[in-house]
């Protein structure tokens, strides 16, 4: 189902985002001197194999509104290191404390606790970095991206969520599960989907219409990861199953059992599938979406 | 010297910026449910006593520029928000472990690790979401303000800073100190006081001017730092002094001894006023400059 020009899609895509990326680092390095530690630290999280689920949810928002997927790289960009920030610090002795990420040492494991907390600073503020910099917006643009890149990265967005997950550590009800789910993983979707939008210039309608989808898909993602964390293979998924379990967290899977979540994952993401009747060139989104459903890592 | 309109003018400045950081805390404050503690941690460091040296030279170098203060408001808090960020993170167990900060426990221990981490990452963001949106500025003035306070506060400055603070620590010479004080330091200075003339629509002389001054403040303001670590009076600082020596730590006024990082300061402070004769209204930072420099705290 996901071959041919989906895969040779997905795969142009991660790559154009691979690219700007490779490049914004190769210019952060210039002249770095005494320095250079931190932007080896900065790249080896940037780079260490995460799938681009939301830079490439950015430009392929992008193209949906009738944008060039080249005005979306400055959002793409600052939002996977948005992403690899928040990576860094939860896998901290401090937050998680995890030695693993995607099959490699953690940040902190190969640099230092010191250097892996400046990198993760270092990445958050590149983000704007990038948004002020990059491309050619208008300043209109790069002023709605900063706004909506901050606004949902923040105590109202992601922090939120893991300050939630921080202070509620195994003492979930179901609300607050979600609403953790929502803030710390839906966040940060929801401003990837309405960033691909705004790059391309869309109205109110697409940005609306993109952050229900981004909800939607966001829950079903976070629970696919509770169910690959009970039924997943440690291999391809480059850490260890059954943390959630082993640290006494409850989950949306472990709470009600992986066969209702598998329904409930699936619900959502039709739900989600829906949302994009609206926009114009859809079918590469439409595959991703049940792509990300299926995925097994 | 620094009594009358000096006095006046400089409480008049610093509760403008107390009074609005203090809205923007109460607007973040709103509707925060299980997140309220990390809004309480962010405000217990933002609100710690620090005496607001950056945003006043924001504003006052809006007003020298030409424009309405009111106007820089949104740069000011947003530079206190990245100063602040950065204490909170430099006192954490893997980096300076200090316990106090201006007399007070420092974030981490008030709040655990956790809690002053995520306060942190909540700061730096919350600078950006301020530059997008506080004040009546156009979209122009917004980018060219996250432009300027990206760069300053990232890798190449303040971050920077840090790094090489990290990655040094003891082993100095001359040389990489001053590099170090000028970017741990003497960046967010450069940001505090370009923006301030952004913030009025300055032109690229004044933007000029106003980063030679804060180089040399900024280095001043080290050098004083490191004499009143050994000389200082730990009532007043708030902290214990002799840290620098107990941490094995080399600084300027370690290596040159006190009376000649005296004469140093001093020459640095008069350098950093004559650049000020080029602006329209600098009467205040004129004073303010020299007020700096007979600090004993």
């Amino acid at each position: 189902m996901f071959g041919g020009n989906f895969a040779e899609r997905l795969k142009f895509l991660t790559d154009m985002v691979n690219a700007h990326l490779g490049e914004t680092e190769r210019r952060a390095s210039e002249n770095i001197g005494e320095r250079s530690g931190i932007a080896e630290a900065m790249n080896y999280s940037l780079s260490a194999g995460g799938k681009r689920i939301r830079p490439v949810l950015t430009l392929s928002f992008c193209r949906a509104c009738g944008g060039n997927e080249e005005n979306a790289l400055p959002a793409a960009c600052a939002l996977e290191m948005v992403h690899t920030f928040s990576l860094i610090h939860d896998d901290l002795p401090c937050m998680d404390n995890d030695d693993y990420r995607r099959g490699k040492p953690s940040c902190h494991k190969a640099y230092g606790e010191a250097m892996a907390l400046l990198a993760g600073d270092a990445l958050l503020n590149a983000a704007y970095e990038t948004l002020g910099s990059d491309g050619n917006l208008t300043a209109e643009t790069r002023t709605a991206l900063m706004r909506e890149l901050s606004h949902w990265t923040g105590v109202a967005g992601m922090i939120g969520g893991q300050v939630i997950d921080t202070l509620y550590d195994g003492e979930f009800d179901e609300r607050l599960l979600l609403d953790m789910y929502s803030m710390k993983t839906g966040a940060l979707l929801k401003a990837a989907c309405r960033m691909g939008c705004i790059s391309a210039g869309a109205d109110g309608n697409a940005l609306a219409a993109a952050e229900r989808y981004a909800e939607k898909l966001g829950l079903a993602f976070q629970i696919i990861d509770d169910i690959l964390d009970i039924t997943g293979d440690e291999k391809l998924l480059g850490k260890s199953v059954g943390s959630d379990a082993k640290n006494g967290k409850h989950t949306y899977a472990s709470i009600n059992g992986v066969e209702r979540s598998r329904e409930r994952a699936k619900l959502l993401t039709e739900e989600a599938y829906a949302e994009l009747d609206i926009f114009k060139d859809s079918d590469f989104l439409k595959d991703l979406t049940m792509y990300l459903l299926e995925r097994n890592y």
